[in-house]
């Protein structure tokens, strides 16, 4: 053990219902982790203070959560690891995207200016907020039309979660609020610009956020303001409203204010790594440092990440984004919209407490749940299709069925969905040969993960670490504290920090059902096929 | 008030899980009602001493259910009315169809023979029983290949409820419990011929049971010995094990035995009528005389009778029986697989004890339910595809909707079903001029009504007894006394037993609502399009 062993670093990793702090020492022992919920969760129903009912595709959060809960869980991971606040040398953070909000340039969050505390348009918007959906069409048409560049990169369609449709949709329905915006960014990047403080101007904005989500590229920089103006007149100034300078994932965005040192029970002056998506965060934080591993983040949602060397333009792709994972690589970000939140909204659905009892059941069924087919398109289609207005189904219905039927053809779907991915992104020469589940999902839920590898015929590898998102974090914050850390190459801290997690747990596919997954398969696509002519 | 105002007939109204006792005076005045449950209930799961476990298509019953509840409902409802047993002077019987059992020629349900208990093929199939698909592919191959005249009276499908495919269905999967089968018959014929005794060959047989359900007509009777020969050689001799005499509802089948009138606590000698079709029952019941008066009785599932003065051939219209409802007229029966049912199975899908919340939650979603929409072939479909191998579905979903959704669809689904069997019979020429809504459920599920009203565009109209089919009944009952009751025909029975029953409850259609169903009512025929194609 050399001296490094001494020293940890801080993974801050904000979820869609709660912050997780993983204090990490260099050699990659975890010393302690502990999550805490966001007090206002995910604000779907009614605006806070007013009470206003929201539509039925709004999906917000509350800024303080985010500060509060990230406290309150590093004060009580330092605790709990026994470590001496000066032994921590770094912070990262990770954080779901696009999640976003207006700001002053003081950093304020324009929802809690009193004068825009009732306007809903002024509030956080949820990576999942689904409503910007006239305004997604219009960015894509007027791209389209004008044959933008950057459009290929991104599949030919940008997403109804990304950046700009959510600008655009505050523009278009509450002018004043956008009007009165300064600073539009993402939330991982306010919480970042809170920890190092600093003017609006330089406030450090993810290269891997802004890639992936905004349109951004190293080499053409955001879409032209001709391109704003053609998609609507008064968004021609969307880029005026977002300073800062571009950092990396790894590099140093900051140093920690006094005033949040004392918040998070830390000394000041730490470097704070720049923000990284939380999925993105995955790929280094379970040691995948290679090319050609699909890193499958499970959670409310799932992202699948890979690393490859080549670039190619693969229809449906939500981005391919150069360095945008990690360094020397063409990064893929596919995704399925509704994975944990589509089994959670069924275990609700059936009126169930908790899964035991659809989880015994569903796993007595055979391959195809006995004629119960599922599309679990029940927060839209990310990959491939990129289109939030799809919508899910159960067919095959009887009489006969139970929830358990329902909750194992959802299983299914999303094993299928996730093949789907695979087959097209093999079909276009983007090499696949490990796949690396990931989150908590698949700690969870072993059924889901053995439904994954029958219906790949595919080995599926699950992390040890549930801490997959939040070890990358804090990866990434030891590499922005090189000074300290002495690490000089993303995989250089990669290869130290992951090694202490143990072998990944292998599940293999088993003969049977794998054979039996291959016509359901190809109805799956079929339907898929159809669904998305309609 | 003459002397017939003392006598009463007895309806007995044989449903799914219960039977209902009726005394009704002769003027209509309604003195008792008693419904006792089956002990058995449905047998779906499991047979009953053996513990086997059953195919999930299977639905039986047992026979001893039928005359213990009968006897528990009749000499409860004797007490509850406080009249002596010898001021009942007929008894009316009717059943759900077609139930069917095999018999020894002493009326012994082979299922009762030692011998045959553990033989799930010897037991009582219920009307729901749906495990002989095979059988009625064939039935439906031979007589079309056949060009049986017979079929065209069918809308040209024999369904997989009916009574040769389930006989057809212990042929070929429990040889030696067909050939040890004396006499195949109807639940209804069954519990007549236990009422009034007497030998196989003299058995009562039903008309309205054999003509809807087993492919009987007064002019051309069964099919042909050839005919059943052809769909199996083995079937050749079906018609040997079908002894007894065809009697039409509201004719004698027989006087009460001693021993059955000892069960019931009733005087030995009372008439009773042949038996009718539970939902058959309904339409004397509500007094519907008339032609052009849809009759809906709606329960687990839902039939609609109609009687017409004109015999037309309605594609999926499931029967067109001369004098099959009421002397004189073209009865039409057409149906829905499941109502009720349907209903009764999201409620336990969702987790839910009561319809409360559903129901409240429901009421408040405009028409279409927010998106989801529902096809409600849980239990295939009866009218006008006859095709029990279809399934149901919902479609639409999102994470945003919840149980009360799935309700919602369900019964406007519903509702979409009885327009599409309205719309075919009129585009046939068959006049449909009343919607009259009988059974339990419209009472218990006014929304229900609404929404038929609303799909439709037209008045429904609620008839104020819940008791349509048990009235009917013991209509024909008083029917078959004519010498002791002096009712004549069966519109001089109908017009003095239903005059006390009060005016029928309107259900007027909404404006509003009624436009917003017209294109949802289109896309649920067109889905229905789809699916029936695939």
């Amino acid at each position: 053990m050399t001296s490094v062993t001494s020293k940890a670093a801080l993974g801050l990793d904000f979820g869609t219902l709660s912050v997780r702090a993983l204090l990490v020492r260099l050699d990659g022992v975890e010393l302690a982790e502990k999550t805490v919920e966001y007090p206002h969760g995910q604000i779907l129903d009614q605006l806070p203070g007013t009470g206003e009912s929201l539509p039925p595709d709004f999906a917000l959060q509350h800024p303080q959560d985010w500060l509060e809960s990230a406290a309150l869980a590093t004060r009580s991971a330092l605790q709990q690891a026994e470590i001496a606040p000066e032994e921590v040398v770094g912070i990262g953070v990770d954080f779901t995207s696009c999640s976003m909000l207006p700001a002053k340039s003081d950093g304020t969050p324009l929802c809690l200016v009193p004068e825009f505390a009732g306007e809903k348009y002024a509030w956080p918007k949820l990576w999942k907020h689904h409503a910007a959906k006239s305004q997604t069409d219009r960015i894509n048409e007027v791209a389209r039309e004008r044959s933008e560049d950057w459009l290929r990169r991104y599949g030919g369609v940008i997403g109804l979660e990304w950046f700009f449709p959510k600008v655009l949709e505050t523009l278009q329905n509450a002018k004043s609020a956008y009007d009165a915006t300064e600073v539009w960014l993402e939330a991982g990047d306010w919480l970042v610009w809170q920890l190092v403080g600093g003017e609006a101007d330089s406030l450090p904005r993810s290269t891997c956020q802004a890639g992936y989500k905004a349109m951004w590229n190293a080499e053409s920089d955001y879409p032209s303001p001709e391109y704003f103006a053609a998609v609507d007149p008064e968004f021609e100034n969307v880029l005026d409203k977002m300073p800062g300078r571009m950092c990396a994932p790894g590099t140093c965005a900051g140093e920690l204010t006094a005033e949040q040192a004392d918040r998070l029970g830390l000394p000041a002056g730490i470097p704070v790594s720049a923000a990284i998506i939380d999925a993105h965060a995955a790929v280094p934080g379970v040691g995948a440092a290679d090319a050609e591993a699909l890193v499958m983040v499970m959670g409310t949602s799932s992202c699948h990440m890979l690393n490859a060397k080549q670039e190619k333009f693969v229809p449906g792709v939500a981005g391919i984004v150069k360095d945008g994972i990690l360094p020397g690589f063409y990064g893929y970000e596919t995704g399925q919209a509704a994975v944990g939140d589509a089994f959670d909204w069924i275990r609700r659905l059936v009126g169930h407490r908790d899964y035991q009892n659809l989880a015994e059941k569903s796993r007595a069924l055979p391959p195809g749940a006995e004629g119960v087919a599922c599309m679990d398109w029940f927060n839209g289609c990310r990959t491939p299709l990129m289109d939030g207005h799809l919508t899910g189904q159960f067919t095959g219905l009887t009489l006969n069925h139970g929830p358990e039927h329902l909750y194992r053809a959802a299983m299914e779907a999303s094993a299928y969905g996730l093949r789907w991915i695979v087959d097209l992104l093999r079909e276009h020469d983007v090499p696949v040969t490990r796949l690396i589940a990931s989150g908590g999902l698949p700690h969870h839920n072993r059924d889901m993960v053995q439904i994954y590898a029958n219906v790949l015929g595919e080995t599926i590898e699950i992390h040890p670490s549930r801490q997959g998102p939040a070890l990358g974090a804090a990866i990434l914050g030891a590499l922005a504290a090189s000074d300290r850390t002495g690490f000089s190459s993303v995989q250089e801290a990669v290869e130290a920090m992951t090694s202490a997690a143990g072998t990944n747990i292998l599940v293999e596919p088993e003969a049977e059902p794998t054979k039996q997954y291959i016509p359901l398969y190809q109805q799956y696509r079929e339907e898929a096929e159809r669904l998305s002519q309609k």
